[in-house]
């Protein structure tokens, strides 16, 4: 009897090329295929909800696996994690529906991006933060940001390169805090674009600095151009925080 | 006209076999003497405030060196920092009187050690922090610790081969708190013996988990005798906050 399993993933993004399955680079859902086809000893394909890039970390990213186990589906996660690096953690399982598939069910999903912004780095945050030591206006980019919120062509925000249908999206909400010595961009949304939050967050600093004034994001927007917007801010300042699903 | 440096260091103590120079193995005073000798072309010795064990952190350690070189002092930090590895920063640099030791100068020194009590290790946060993951009452290991405040005669919590002229030290404040999934212990004290944080967390422990009473580690304490406390606390959960010197 098959079943299809559900995986939460966390991971340090470190010491992997992204998610996805590459020739000749480790990424996560190579060491987790590896790991699942030595515990089951079957030919596993697994599929994720997000392919993170390289650097980028996550708190929870999401596999489905079909399998003929007669492992229980919640206990995947324990026998995993034995058979897994220190640096990818399973933090539960369960069992779902054959036919669910994360990415083709609707999702909320939660981006942190954190700024380590004293002078010198902290050398434990070095891995985790994108290091930047600059006066930083937080009151101006949250005013730059509210238009980003919504139901909007994000063409600007997304890697020119990248290969989609619709460069339309929704952004649920951005909140940006103060942490001790660290500024954080939390961006909620039911999608993203290649590289979108790391754009927003890069052209965010912009307005930060005073280099752009808040009205000029939205000026970015309606380009609809990648070249309108900022840079793309460093990956080891991601975390795919949190995935929320309709059912 | 040689004058004497003093440098403000923090690191990840992941990667070295703690502070001090040892043969076949990388450590952190290794590395930044080592920087240092390239920047002046001198022969340089560096004198540490605190030897820590490897694998344990700092956000601030302080060590001091002689130069006739013509870098001036508060430039330091920053030359030194482009010649060493990422993991490793000097904060600030000064200049100090020729006589003045890390080591001979009154100073209060502040440890913080980090538990992370989820059930599933977060990857991001495995090198700084030891899994413990086991229902702990705050509030009876803030009642144990109360006994420790002050000056007593520390032998048993100090590693028993260390070789000390005297086990009596001074504890100025054990604060007890919960961050989100983790729970820190922050130590103030004027000395600390060998392994004397650790063990007394790991002491903590032994009531936050409910098989000691707090009474118990007043117990301990007039012991004397390192087997009557709690196991050593892993070193990766282990910070050196901050030195305060008194002039």
């Amino acid at each position: 009897m098959s079943k299809r399993v559900r995986l939460f993933v966390s991971y340090d993004g470190t010491g992997y090329h992204g998610w996805q399955i590459q020739n000749n680079v480790l990424t996560v859902e190579q060491v987790i295929t590896e790991a699942l086809q030595k515990l089951t000893g079957e030919e596993i394909e697994i599929y994720g909800a997000s392919r993170t890039d390289a650097g980028v970390h996550a708190l929870q990213n999401v596999a489905v696996f079909d399998t003929e186990s007669s492992i229980p589906a919640e206990k995947f996660a324990f026998a995993l994690n034995s058979g897994l690096p220190e640096d990818i953690r399973i933090t539960s399982s369960d069992e779902v529906d054959s036919s669910w598939h994360p990415r083709y069910v609707n999702s909320v999903k939660t981006y942190v991006y954190t700024l380590y912004t004293g002078k010198i780095m902290n050398p434990i945050r070095r891995l985790y933060t994108y290091h930047f030591y600059n006066k930083i206006d937080l009151d101006k980019m949250r005013e730059a940001s509210a238009c980003l919120v919504g139901e909007h062509d994000f063409k600007s925000f997304c890697q020119s390169d990248a290969q989609v249908n619709s460069t339309v999206r929704t952004v649920l909400s951005i909140d940006i805090w103060e942490e001790g010595e660290e500024v954080k961009f939390k961006i909620k949304g039911t999608g993203f674009l290649y590289n979108m939050v790391r754009i927003i967050v890069g052209t965010l600093l912009e307005v930060g600095v005073g280099r752009k004034n808040p009205a000029w994001v939205k000026e970015v927007l309606e380009k609809k151009d990648r070249t309108a917007a900022g840079p793309t801010a460093p990956a080891k300042g991601l975390t795919l925080y949190q995935y929320e699903f309709e059912n």
